[in-house]
């Protein structure tokens, strides 16, 4: 595994990088988002954006016209590639809506699950007893998309997990309906949020591939490199009636 | 108002800053608690820690020994501030007390009011119903360390509000036994929390003082001279009976 490592990153560091998604328009988010509690306050995760950016950078180095859709994150814009920033999850939804219709999409950020059913418009004082915050669900970006009208032909969904990683990724990528799910152990031990190294599992149709612990710049440059193939031969031009 | 506040930015252009808190040993607090949900997820506030780390800044360029306790901001660490950089409103207030004994303490942080009462172990699944999320109050630093054995002798606390700010912080000062409080309005429409300038009151035993508009600089360099002139004269030295 280690050799086969060592040989991909020199074939990378050698081989230029092939413009075979020119013409492709493709989707990424990144990031957490943030649902307000208050005027001040938030729910957030720890999500730093740092492997959606660089899968938007690597789809883009390989021609794609990239609309990437992210939280608030301290990433810097990936080189020609559109960003679009939003907050929420409702937010975040309606920006992935505007942008199809697209060939794929990567849904790399890390939505919150839940809001706040009831955000408050001045900063709640502390008096009296702590609040209770109940939450509501959030729109399933991932599985809004795998169902929708103008579904992109290739839909890639991630799964931060804490335990049991492929197991639960493979039941997410049955109950979402995407075609991939890229799974990754967040467990604060690993360092994967915020972290500059990632490790996954691809999960397909085809089984499940292991990718062994890598910069994040690249898995996506590993991942940018699969969807260009998933996207090959291109799709027939549409023919008017 | 613009003149004076033209004149003062004048005379701290051409005056060297005095050394006049040579051998002060000055506590400061800065940025937002993350209190934790789950391994990924947290309750944040949209504080940035500029106000707090500029405040520290202009302590240390008038020869203070600063200790900045900050919480997660990407604010760089002033030079010459030894930064402890801790997550939580109970870790903050824990190393707020290992830093005593201080001749001051500034407690600009945002500090969470409340944690969740319970944080999960491992990530909380998108299952059933949305969880409720109950909420625990937090430690209070500012009224803990007004009301300490090793009490400082200035104890400054600051005051986000979104509504009422000043009546809302002649009260705060009463209630947490502070001698003065910075207060600032937070509402989304300032730009305070994340900008560059701020705009404050002054409260103390004195009264009640409108600080113009200013950057968060200027505000923490006023601040710090009236720190420097609130410590004259020197505390007798401490004699044994």
């Amino acid at each position: 595994e280690i050799v086969a490592a060592v040989e991909a990153r020199l074939q990378a560091l050698a081989a230029p990088v092939p413009r075979d998604l020119a013409g492709r328009r493709i989707l990424v988010t990144s990031g957490p988002t943030h649902e307000p509690i208050d005027p001040v306050r938030y729910i957030a995760n720890r999500s730093s954006g740092k492997q959606g950016h660089a899968v938007a950078a690597a789809l883009a180095a390989r021609g794609a016209e990239v609309v990437l859709v992210s939280g608030p994150v301290q990433e810097a814009d990936p080189p020609g590639v559109r960003v679009i920033p939003v907050e929420s999850a409702r937010d975040m939804l309606a920006a992935c809506e505007a942008a199809l219709p697209v060939d794929a999409a990567v849904f790399t950020a890390a939505v919150a699950d839940w809001r706040v059913e009831s955000a408050a418009g001045q900063k709640i004082k502390k008096s009296g007893a702590p609040p209770v915050l109940a939450l509501a669900e959030n729109p399933d970006i991932l599985a809004t998309i795998s169902h929708h009208a103008q579904r992109p032909r290739l839909v890639v969904g991630f799964a931060a997990e804490t335990e049991n990683v492929v197991e639960a990724a493979r039941a997410k990528r049955q109950r979402k309906g995407c075609d991939w799910i890229v799974a990754n152990d967040v467990s604060p031990a690993t360092g994967t949020f915020g972290g500059g190294q990632n490790e996954v599992h691809l999960i397909s149709d085809a089984g499940d591939e292991h990718w062994p612990k890598a910069d994040k710049a690249a898995i996506a440059a590993r991942l940018a490199a699969r969807i260009a193939a998933a996207l090959q031969p291109p799709a027939a031009p549409q023919v008017a009636p």
